[in-house]
Parts: C-alpha cells; sequence; structure tokens
C-alpha cells in the first residue's frame, strides 16, 4: 500500500529537524504508523537521521518484518516501533533516541519530572526500563520482539520511558508532537540538571501538568514545525491537525 | 494609525536577534509600545521568532484586542505586554521569553542576582511570579488581563520579573535596551550557576548596580545591537536614542 | 612505498571529522599504519586537523624518523603513534588529542566508565598515564621514543589511556573505529559528568561492555563516518571493513 | 606614524578570532603597542570585535590620547591598555574581555590554575584585581588612568589578571600569543570548573608550567592562527616570530 509522498517527507523533516536539534546524532530513529494501515509502519532505512531521503523509508509489519526491503538494511532495533504500535493503538509516531541530557536521568536515581510548561508532555511520571532486569547483560539493543514487548510494557499508556544506559522511546498521536516532545523532553532534562545544583525544585504540579496536557492544541506543534523546518533547511508546509489536539492557542 | 516601515523593521531585527542569540525558541515574543500611540502596542502575530516578518506584526489595545487582525492569529500570552504598558508609563518594550538559563532561578529558592557590569539591568531585586498563588492550577499560559495584571504587580517598577515553571519578562524604555538586557540576563544566570558551584559568590554591590545603570548609555545597546544584526543576518541601522539614556560611553 | 590516493583521503577526512566533531582543535593527530608496510605510519605534518590536505600526509618510521619529509615540520609529539605501533600488532590507526570533556577524569580520581552502549568502546578500566611519575617536571609533551614507549605500556593491551593533564590517545583496528571511539568517549565524558551530579551512577556492567564489543560490527561506523563526513563537508564513501569487525548489525 | 596594512589587518583578524572562539561578544578588545613607536598604542574605535574593520584602527598615547581620532568614539576602558604598556616594556598586545568561563573565579575564591600543558600560559598564580577595593562603588569600567594603573599594578610583571565582576587582561609578547592565551585561559577555566565538580584536582605542578613556558614557540601560536584564521574567514599568513619564542616544537 503506497505511501503518500508528502508523508514520506514529512518524515524525512522530522529525521532532519531531530538531527538539527541535537536530539540524535548518527543512531536513533523515528517512525509513523502507516497511514493507511493500521497494522504497518513507516521507517527509514538504517541510516543517520541528517542523512534521510524519502527513498530510504521502508514499510514494515509490527513484528518488524520489512514489505519491501528491495536490499536495504534495517535498523536492528526497529522492533521498538512495532511493539509499541501493537500495545497501543493510540499512537501514530514513535521516536527512539539517545537524547544526550536524558541519559543521565536513566542511569541515577534522579526522577525526570516537569520544570516548565513546554515539557509537561512527559506526564507526571517517566518511567525507566532497564534490559538487564529481564534479559541479563546484552549489547543493551532492542533487537527482537520479546524485548520491545517488555520495553512497550515499561512504557504502559504513557508517553515517554528512559532506557538505562540507552536512551528513551517517545510515543504520540502524531508525528509533529513526538519530534516536540523529544526536543522538549532533552530541554527538561537540560534544565532540571542546572536547578537541581541550585537546590531543591518546584517541579509542575499534578494538576499544572493535567490542565498543560488538557489545553495544548497541534497549533502549538505547527509554531515549533516552522521554525524547526526553517533551521533544518526544509520546506514548511502547515497540516492541520484532526482529532482531539486539533485546533490551537 | 500607521506604523514606519524601520519601526516594524526593527521589531523583526529583534526577534531575529533573540532566536539568534538563544533567547527565545519557537516561542517567547517582544513587543513595542506604539510609537505614536501609547494605548496601542505592536507585537507579531503567532509565530516562531526566527520565521516573523514586517507583515507579521499587528496592532493590539492594551487590553490585548486586536485592531487589524485581518485572519491572524495572536499569540495566547499578549495579554503580558498590555498589563505592563499599562500599569508603566516608562515601558515602550517588553520581551517574553523561556530563556534557559533563567528557569532554574524560577523554580528554586536561590535568587539570580548580577555578577557582572554588562548584567546590571536586572537591578538588585528580581521578583518571582507563581501563577499558582492566586490562580491554582492551570496550563501556566498568561491568557487574560486578570493573570496579566497579577504578573505586572509582581514585577512592578522593576525591570525583570521571573515567572515560576514558565520562564520571564523584562521591561524597558526601548527595544534595543530590552534585547540586550534579555540576552545579559540569560549570560548572568549561566554565569552565576557555574560560580554557584566553585563556592560563596562576591555579587556586585546595590551601589554598583546603581552605579551602572546611572551610567549606562545608549551607545552600549549600539554596540551590541551593530552585532547582534550581523550574526542574525539582518541590516544595521544606528539609531540614536532620545532621552535620559542618550549618548554614551 | 607509495599510498592510494583514497587512504590519504580518508585520513584527511579523519582529521576533519575530528575538528567538526570537537574532539581536536588546533592541537591533536590521528594515524593510520600504512597499509602495505606495518613498519611505517602516516600522519600530516604539524598542522591544525581542520586546515589538513592529503599533500600533508607524511610517513613516519616507527621509531618517529620521516622518510620523506620535503622541507616539512613533524609533529613533536608522533612518537606517541610509533610507539604504540610497535607494542600492538593489532592497532591500525591512533588518536591523540586533548577532548575537553576527558581532561577532567586525567586530571581527578573518578575513573571513567562507560555509561552507555555507544560508548563501551573504552573498555571496562581506562588507565592513566602521568608523565611526571617516570619523567618528572616537564612541558607534558611526549617528544621522544622513551616516553612514547611508557605511554604505550601504560595503555597495555587497552583501547584508550588518558594522559595527565594533557589529554588521551585511542587506539583502534581501522581509522573509523578510532574516530568513532574518540568521538564517543568525549560523550561519554560529558554524560558522566552530567550524571555524577545527579547521585550514584548505574554504569554498564562488564559483561555488558564486552556483549557490546562482541557484537559491534563496522556498519556502525559507517553510519556515523557518512553523517560526520556531511557535517565536515567531506565526501562519503562506503569501505566495507574485512577482518573480525566486519559487517554490521 | 603610519602603520603597515599587514599589521592593520592582523589586529582586525585578532578581534574576529576572539569573536568567533567566543572569548569576546560585543564587548572586549585586543590592541598591539605601535611596532615603530613604543610610547603609542593600536586599538579599534568603540565597536563590536566582530565587526571592526582596518579603518577602525586608531592610535593612542600610552596616556589614553587619540592621535587622530577624526571623529572616531574611543573604547571608554582603552587606559587598561596604556597602563600596561606603561609598566611592562616586554608587553606589546594586550586583550581585555569578559570571557564567560574566567568570570566565576572573578567573583568566588577559588583559584585560576592551570590544569592542562596548554593553558600553562596563564603561570602559577593568576591575581584578582578589585576595582572595589581603591575605588569603592563605580560601575566598574576602567575609565581613567588612576584606575588603570591600580589595574596594572595588580596585574605586575604576570600574563593574566582577573577583575572581579568584570572580566580580565591578559597581556604578551606578541598578538597571536595573546590571542592564544585568551582563548586557552578560556578552556582552562571551563575544564577546571568541570573537574571541580569531580573532585580534588593535580594541577599541572610548577616545574611544569615553567617548563611549558620555557619550551613554548612561536610555532604553535601559528599552528593555532592558521586554524583560528579559517574558522573566522580570515585570510592566514605566516608570520615567523623574533625573539625569544622563535622556532617551533
Amino acid at each position: 500500500m503506497t505511501v503518500s509522498p508528502s508523508a514520506l517527507e514529512e518524515l524525512v523533516t522530522a529525521n532532519r529537524i531531530l538531527a538539527r536539534e541535537g536530539v540524535v546524532d548518527s543512531f536513533g530513529h523515528v517512525s509513523i504508523r502507516h497511514p493507511d494501515d493500521a497494522g504497518r509502519y513507516l521507517l527509514s532505512r538504517a541510516r543517520a537521521p541528517e542523512c534521510i531521503e524519502a527513498d530510504d523509508v521502508m514499510q514494515f509489519t509490527l513484528e518488524g518484518a520489512p514489505i519491501d526491503a528491495g536490499g536495504r538494511k534495517s535498523y536492528s532495533e526497529r522492533f521498538i516501533h512495532g511493539a509499541i504500535y501493537q500495545a497501543r493503538p493510540d499512537v501514530h509516531a514513535v521516536v527512539h533516541n539517545h537524547s544526550p541530557s536524558v541519559i543521565p536521568f536513566g542511569i541515577t536515581s534522579t526522577a525526570l519530572r516537569p520544570v516548565m510548561h513546554m515539557c509537561a508532555s512527559m506526564g507526571t511520571q517517566v518511567p525507566t526500563w532497564d534490559s538487564r532486569t529481564n534479559f541479563g547483560d546484552t549489547n543493551l539493543l532492542v533487537t527482537n520482539m520479546e524485548m520491545a514487548r517488555d520495553l512497550a510494557a515499561a512504557l504502559g499508556d504513557r508517553p515517554v520511558a528512559l532506557m538505562r544506559g540507552h536512551g528513551c522511546v517517545i510515543a504520540g498521536t502524531s508525528l509533529r508532537e513526538v519530534v516536540f516532545n523529544a526536543v522538549y523532553l532533552e530541554l527538561n532534562a537540560e534544565l532540571q540538571m542546572k536547578a537541581n545544583a541550585l537546590g531543591p525544585i518546584t517541579f509542575l504540579s499534578d494538576g499544572e501538568v493535567e490542565a498543560v496536557l488538557a489545553t495544548r492544541r497541534s497549533f502549538t506543534f505547527e509554531r515549533a514545525w516552522e521554525y524547526w523546518c526553517r533551521r533544518a533547511g526544509r520546506p514548511y508546509d502547515f497540516r492541520p491537525m484532526e482529532g482531539p489536539l486539533a485546533g490551537g492557542h
């Protein structure tokens, strides 16, 4: 089932933005659920996000089998995406990255929590998945469905899970939302580390986090997307969102 | 009442500088009081500062009603600007941002104080406004005049107020002054955090802060403005300032 | 014995990447063992890595004697490379640098240890060599074979050694591998410092480090190399690797 | 007495390098003693270093009187330069800046000391001058010869002095040397702050600092100068140095 060129280009843009904003380097990846087939997802071949072109985008079953590899090499960790799409019908886009300021929270006992309104999208509790708990000493890569399902279970119905000694996953209802949340997750981590050195932090209250999430609209993601497209040297097209997050402030 | 093209272009430049210098990202905004009508202010439509063009600039009453929207979407937090212009006849430009190094001081009990002469413009005491004190659990956005007046009251007659879990506001007598103060507020915050890790800090004395403010002239802002225009890829035009800050050192 | 233009260009690219990624500044250098003569190595004349061209590459005996100087000035610390090639037949590329986040670990007693899978290539133990131990008060430069052999002995059969008050050396089986490891050594150091400020760190276990090293393939280095070439403005050519690291994940 | 175009262009390049390397922003300045008249120095008109052109360079007596102002505005702090040239016949170039990582050491009691060989040029002891000690509450600017002489006395025969709540001065025998030392002073400050958070630091010994200074040659400055010219978009010309630092390693 073919995908529209604009959807492919938007996925390319997402990769370039994540690279430009320092949330991925040579590694990390972002996928979308197939717009017309909930049983598939779209993800680039194994390549650095900054280098990805539309022709690199492949289709996979939710079990991670390529539909149309055509000689292209897949990410060994693609299973992360499928397992989350299987467990979470509400999810339409997933980012996996090694976002640098987020890593320290995955390897210490300090909880990552929202310090400002822009970053409330991580929710009030961010779990940490440790591959070692159920799989022992591995190379930490999520290279099969069993590990990926274990990670998806740790994520539960939340938007973010940290991966100890590895990185994190961000799941959301649209591509622009997960990119937004990946960038602001990194920012929150950076700000929280700085504030932590100054003294005890007043985090957003649970009520405030809920209020941000209840009132956030796609227009917020659009404003950032236009800016990030410019920084990444990519064309910007306004894409009004459907569903509960439509509209804007 | 129309505004000169040069005033509009200067406001565009201010937006681009704030973006280039890392004081705003996709969010944050800067306004000027209408040069010929003290009851209005000029502010872009809701757009990332780096993307703003002269055609994006709108006029608002001090209550935040757009004069000439023409289908353009307003910043939901525009009320911040009007409330400050109402309370402070001396103020002719306002910045609201989420300046990253400033955030930690708004969420901890460590007071932001001047550590060097360039940053003395924050004054000897920087208050923190917490939306939760009078408005409870909200999404933290200042989306009406009631909240904005509460913030303006916290600001009082000072140049800077922090906003807990959100950002800050900077008010001044000219556009070039508030941009200058926004950039050096961020720098002071960064330097103070670094120094704080080394040991007790010798801050500027109150007398030193007063001496800096008493002797600072518009030429200081001009020197920085030329530099920032170059970095932002914007043309520079020297604009001699009138009033108490005119002249230079 | 002449060297292929592509090998020279790859060495130039390595220099440019190390500069672009902030692992070297005006100083630091990278060499390869001569592809056809295990008793020689290739290293630029004394020049900042960002400025190096193919014509700058010189050949040296393992004792550090230039084969074909032609008036070109050698790095005074070239001996580092030869001493490691002498002691380690498995090594085909060496980086020496002053990687900024790594320096603090060489001058304090905090051990640099892998905090994430990408950085496991430093191994489970990173020694620190102190020139002062055997050579007393010097300018810290490794300017003869005696000092270089002392450093190589400290390195032993490991991939990385820190140099107190100076920098570090990274030794590996290919150019792309040592560049990769130099960049991720810097990242690990940065992440470890950040995590250290948050509390006790869960490092990778020894078993995890071994698992990463046992399963890492040249494809990992290729993915990063393509990205770094793009950032450094250099052409990318895929170079399938031979030997134990060949293939990919 | 006219100055060669190449000397003027070198001074312009020094300004651009200091800006590009983040050691100055809109403020800070660098001068040279007049090559043919020890009683004069060359310094730009009051302008941001990144914007300076050859036509901006003015001549001053050591008392700070402009020789040929021609309507150009002088830096109000030019007196710093003259006072140091008066007190130090060995000095031929001076930088004054607000180098960001250096500021914290001027406002706390933590001494700035060399942590690596590249940064040994600050010497074994860096004094801090506090304008308040002899001049009370001022705007901290060194705007007359009396203050400048007080600062020069604090500097003594050393290469660097910090200025509390303000910045620092770096004095040396050549322009390329002071630019080099300004950049590596900033780096040392950054590295020392990072190391300080990890635990007690092993600094360079006094003997090591002396050994670095005794063996450093102008070639070291040349290697960096070429690199920084490239980064600053300025042409590079090799300038062999005369005197005790001539030659290279």
